[in-house]
């Protein structure tokens, strides 16, 4: 069964969220004017399933069902997958100009079922069937799902076991018979309010004394003992505005929140990792290279409209064919393509798991989301220059309405004569949206601690490459080693 | 007299601004929390002046009344003026942290300084006795005054007189025997609604046909006629909310205004240019080497803010002896001082204009120019990466002090422990407002923006530089010209 | 047939080119110390094909004889074989650490098999049979064909027909029963002198007048009328002196040569294309397109080399692990990796022509090219930097060897005591070759210049790109056309 | 007595010089191809000193002698002489295209003469009255000097006093009554072939333990013990061909050499440190930041030749007007301005030392010479990317010249009609030696190590900083130190 976006939107009301927005518990969330924008980006990726142009990239067939799955609850099971993957977050990211909150579960998923195939083999556990039935369910009622990584960490310096505060990973409390109790906190937690579940998973390798901190399972957002408290974003208060111009995209945002977990019962049949430090690495490691993939999708579809933004207001001051000004467009899209380049190469170039799904190329992974730590802002750089400072001075909506004032700012604000002065209004708020306002920290913010902060890639980008093998070519060229005989 | 900041900021209750914000006019703007900061930020300028650390950077010998006056009114009496000037930039970037206004006026006064002297050496008029007169009373009433160049422009292809609303440049639209009618409206005006008069100048080089359009003269800015609207910045309205902590920098702020003349006129005496269309491109471009300049002092304050904020988040995050942090933080501090460097430099290399008073190097300020319109970008890209995912993913301060859940963002949102969860909190938001929020538009649109944007540094590179010599030397290296003899 | 290397090498002798280097006429070019390399270089083309482990790369199935053949003499019948070609490339660019030479007849081949083609199916010629004809003897022999397309153009403004000289583009200048006889020159012609035929193509897109020039077909490269002359690289008579360690890279080497034409007799069943100007542009980009994405193969090759010596000669200095060291190789590799990310990505997106052959996507393509002309820059850039000073202060091989004074340069040069002095003089002498030496052209001007130069690229891009899909999806997020309705 | 250039040439001549190149001792160096092009660009600075318009740069009034003296054997008694010493620069590097080499010796003297003051002061030693003993002399007989830093460091890793080899380090092996016996080698020494004495300087700062390493002193270039091993540079053997054309710069070029000090004698009255080790890094440091200041000169000056030559070949390709060639000229004159613009500063913003010099500014002299180990590099890809690839493709000089094929490249390497291809030739070759050849060395490599490489300097920028007060603004702007109060 794949809901509709309405049906997904209708569902989140059966959830009795603990949720904290701007010091006030909410209880009509769904229908909140801050909130409500988010919910519709995740809605959009089950309209998409809908959509008879976006189903061979929104759906696939499932491996463990009979009906065909949204392709955010599936599992990769070949290259081309990746690859659908990608090409269909970079649609989303065009239709939405905003993060759309739903591939961190889409990646959970596929990490947590090789590495729990991978810890029973070696453990004798019954992981994998577990999260099989889990995934098999999730599938069938087309459930969202968000995965919480990110610990809040505390002392950087210090290991989970060793930290003065122990809360500051994610670990069990009590283990019962029925299942275990854990507490603790997520931070960054993208899309956690608009999902029927999460995934815990551990944040980072885990070493001997760590073991209650070795913990991966799922349990439903409005768990008992679940606080999800909403992150502030730059202009979120704009939501609450009249109007829709201000704001600058009026139906879609991004979601971050913190989640407090003060001790919450799991029963054993949501757990999926308990106590096995020894494949904490690996589940962090897959996850964070099919995350880094993700990027080269959803970045760049999201460029394509800061893009389109940015020549559509060259056109409107009517400096569209200046040399520099295409110079500069070219240069954007220059870039976006780099990114997304690099997430489709990584999918071409993924392998296959024990378990049998596929895995994106880590190395290619880690390039694809170096690049996207750096190229989004350069594109908002670009879109500023071509804006012009209009960008950040625009009056409100308001004063564009009133009675007095209105008239001066429709005379005044007229670019070229034959666009409207509001047409020009929206796309500055637009772009302005997309570098300050309430998409920038998902376009700008995200890209680059979204998976994994820049100095990690870089240092999974040292360690996967062969090294050795660069340093024999070396030294044979230059004579060091022998030479290579090219005739005999 | 030098006014205190008190003074100042007393001395404009009395002004009766014709202003709008936000869809309403505003009466007590003086108090008016949105406003508010960015008096305060010029505040700072009059605080200067009685400080006996900045004095001899704040304050100067008038060359035209016998009392020290407020640099910021002030004729550049030599090339050690210009580098007191950037200095002083500098610093108040730093007390600040944001745009503080004053600059335009500044560099409007000396630009229309020696213009004047040279119409009237062409054209037998008497604008520079004039503009002393004028000047010598803002200098002695240590009056607040912006600079109005950048007119609204309506269709980039077409001029003035030939735009199909004749208003998109400010022009004269009667003569009179005691004065001039002037309608149209100054876009980005910063300071506008903060000083006590205004300079219009025109905004580009006009030609045969624009000579209504050729205008400059002073006004205050409650003249009637004159309206002022508001522009919108990133998360203004926190400056609305409770609490101090969202906002960012809660003391100062910037601004920018919409100024629409409805028809208001202006006495001879203080018209200080009327139809002499052949001296336009001296004044635009004599203000803009200037505010070129000045932005190697305020950009490079306003830096070593962010500079701070970052080496105090990477302490908080227990991170700041990382070898990438501490590179990070090198490129950010050579980066805030190339930036200096290039303000300093055009100012020791100034020149005398026929007039008297002391111009910047050009091609020097031109570069300055075009490297703050990129650097300041890769100072916020770096503090963004430093700062962690939390710049934009904390809860609100009203969930900070909630009975209920406040004390898990305590717990939770604790770095080392040796530093308390709010002064994480406090910088973090701080340099959320400097990469996002209520100090992006100055530090980042402005630094693009302001004094023309960087294309229009290009062209004037291009055009100071001595292009004729370099290729002479080139062609004189490779024996194309006679090489030179370097021993008879 | 598939030759060995050193078939191929004999093969050469064969051929009695008219060939001048250094202002002499060249024998025995074949031996020469400053050609020779370059034919090793081509050489390791024939040696992979008879490498098991490279065989898959280097071999395919001909779709036209019954053979398996040199991939660089095929036609690319899959994106599969797109991709193989890419990853043959970056392991010749490995294997030599230079330009192998041989892409541009590789690409040259697939581009006049599509478009004649679709000119035989417009016109009713049959210019596509006499190219497989002429193709199955190339394949069955092994041949070596390199491809001639940059014209030496004269002056840039003026079009072929309208140039001073009309000699500038290679034309037509008799028609005869049998044949064509053409006139001109081409430039920066690589691999000219090392291959058994060349394939003449036009350079850009000719008009109405220009039929003369619209010409495409083959020829031996010893043929009555063709003469050589060999370009200069830097340090090239570096390969005249004793010893092997200066020149950097003693076995391998790239190829300029300036082919000119004095009126070349070529008979009709090697003639192409003959005036159909309307047809030149598809040839021109298809070909462009091609070669962009080979870029993506050979140049991260050859960075691979480059990073492998700069590792090298960082351990050998003892400074190895030191973290901006580090930083800066996993630099070198996130950029080498994202120009062959990029040429992979084109491949795996290529599109089957109407012919059947497959061509790569051409904005992937381009956009590829564009980081290529970037990267390799910076790659050298971060190559020296820590190869340290040395890098062009080391003194000769013959001082090294000399009595007296070579045991000071032994003792002195030294680094880490467990490496001999020799290995490190080599090392820097490699990057020495790569960076300023004779791979430098290669690696450098070939990257910024080979297949058009970067403005092309920038041209192409913006072209490719569907930005009126773009400007729609910025309308609907900004409320200027109607927004998604996502519910119903 | 100001040497005219010839007499400082003739002058050379008096030196016995141990000096080998190529692998042969050079007997008569002068006017040996390779290294004449080196000495006529030292020979420059004595030219200038003679010039009226230059005089007042290249000269100046003596603090020690009643004489006028070559600027670059003077103490900087004033910020104007910083100033002048940058503009000096600059011209000189406009007139050699290349490095002039004087600059070391300048650097050492007024480093010496500061920190020699200062070690008299702390313990009560004579080396400063000594040091103006020599000072004069030189002075009085305008003798070229050069300085000697760098010694050759074996193992990073380690000590100089506990290097597997103890000579890895300059260091004292003998005190005598007379004086004192060095031993060890310099390597990268600038200039030294060309100079009557050197500056022996210790490389970095010594410990206990490294007492004989803290040397500095003075010693003829041909002291008995000394023997100079000429380095290699790229295309260097192209001066010993016939024809001017294809070396690039045929008059002029640097020069680096090893110098070993095989037991060498020094008397006690030019030893200027012994074992002072708690100097070692005063100097050093000094010096560093004179010489990085240095580079915000000559690098300028270099770029201009560079700029203008592509300037030139943009015109002599017609394309000079096209939008791209001229915003990518404007970025190499921005980027050439912005390296003058950080000399000038740190000049301007020096300091007087005790000893009464000036000294550069610490900071910016870091900041410029940062901004030198990149913009160099950016200029000569530019230039490339303008250039085109017959920059790295054209035949010989001999080929042009050569009566059968010379009447092709004439005809087919022309350009624009109005421009001799041999002009077009000669600015291709003067652009290749700056990037690829001859004087890429001076340009590339030494803007990256010479005064230490840029890791140095990034640790320099990060101490130099007030990092204390910026994180002091910050708290304070932040609130959580007292925020400022501006009105009371």
């Amino acid at each position: 069964m794949l809901m509709t976006a309405k049906e997904y939107i209708e569902s989140l009301r059966q959830l009795k969220l603990n949720l904290y927005l701007l010091g006030e518990k909410v209880d009509n969330w769904v229908d909140h004017p801050i909130i409500r924008p988010s919910i519709n980006a995740i809605a959009m990726t089950y309209k998409l399933a809908h959509e008879p142009e976006s189903e061979a990239l929104a759906t696939t067939e499932s491996a463990l069902i009979k009906n065909r799955v949204n392709r955010f609850n599936s599992l990769f099971k070949s290259r081309d997958d990746l690859v659908r993957k990608v090409k269909l977050q970079r649609r989303l990211g065009q239709r939405t100009a905003c993060c759309f909150q739903r591939c961190v579960g889409m990646d959970a998923i596929n990490s947590i079922f090789s590495t729990t195939y991978e810890i029973d083999q070696k453990h004798g556990t019954a992981y994998h069937q577990r999260f099989k039935e889990w995934l098999k369910t999730l599938q069938e009622n087309d459930l969202c799902i968000s995965g919480a990584m990110t610990d809040v960490k505390g002392n950087r310096g210090v290991a989970p076991s060793e930290q003065a505060d122990p809360d500051m990973f994610v670990h069990v409390v009590d283990r019962r018979d029925d299942g275990i109790v854990i507490r603790g906190a997520k931070a960054h937690q993208t899309g956690a309010a608009n999902s029927h579940q999460m995934l815990i998973m551990p944040t980072l390798r885990m070493r001997e004394g760590d073991e209650e901190y070795a913990v991966c399972c799922a349990l439903p957002t409005d768990a008992d003992g679940v606080t999800l408290i909403y992150g502030r974003q730059s202009c979120d208060t704009r939501k609450l505005e009249e109007g829709d111009i201000d704001v600058g995209n009026y139906n879609f945002g991004g979601q971050e929140v913190l989640i407090v977990l003060d001790d919450v019962f799991v029963p054993w049949e949501r757990v999926f990792m308990c106590g096995e430090i020894d494949f904490t690495i690996m589940l962090v490691e897959r996850f964070a290279a099919y995350h880094r993939q993700s990027y080269g999708g959803c970045k760049a579809g999201i460029g394509d409209v800061l893009i389109g933004a940015t020549a559509s207001i060259a056109d409107y001051n009517g400096v569209r064919r200046a040399a520099h000004i295409r110079d500069k467009l070219g240069e954007m899209i220059h870039l976006a393509e780099t990114i997304h380049a690099c997430g489709l190469a990584c999918s071409y170039e993924g392998w296959e798991t024990a378990a049998g799904n596929y895995q994106a190329n880590t190395l290619l992974a880690n390039v694809c989301k170096l690049n996207v730590t750096r190229f989004p802002y350069e594109l908002c750089r670009l879109a500023e220059d071509i804006a012009g400072g209009l960008l950040v001075t625009t009056p409100s909506e308001k004063d564009f309405r009133h009675p007095v004032i209105g008239k001066y700012i429709d005379k005044y604000l007229k670019g070229v004569p034959e666009v409207p002065t509001e047409a020009r209004y929206r796309i500055l708020t637009l772009i302005h949206a997309m570098s300050f306002g309430l998409v920038a920290p998902s376009y700008r913010t995200e890209s680059m601690h979204g998976a994994g902060s820049p100095q990690a890639q870089k240092i999974m980008i040292e360690r996967e490459t062969d090294m050795g093998l660069k340093q024999k070519l070396a030294r044979s060229i230059a004579g060091i080693d022998e030479r290579e005989n090219i005739i005999d």
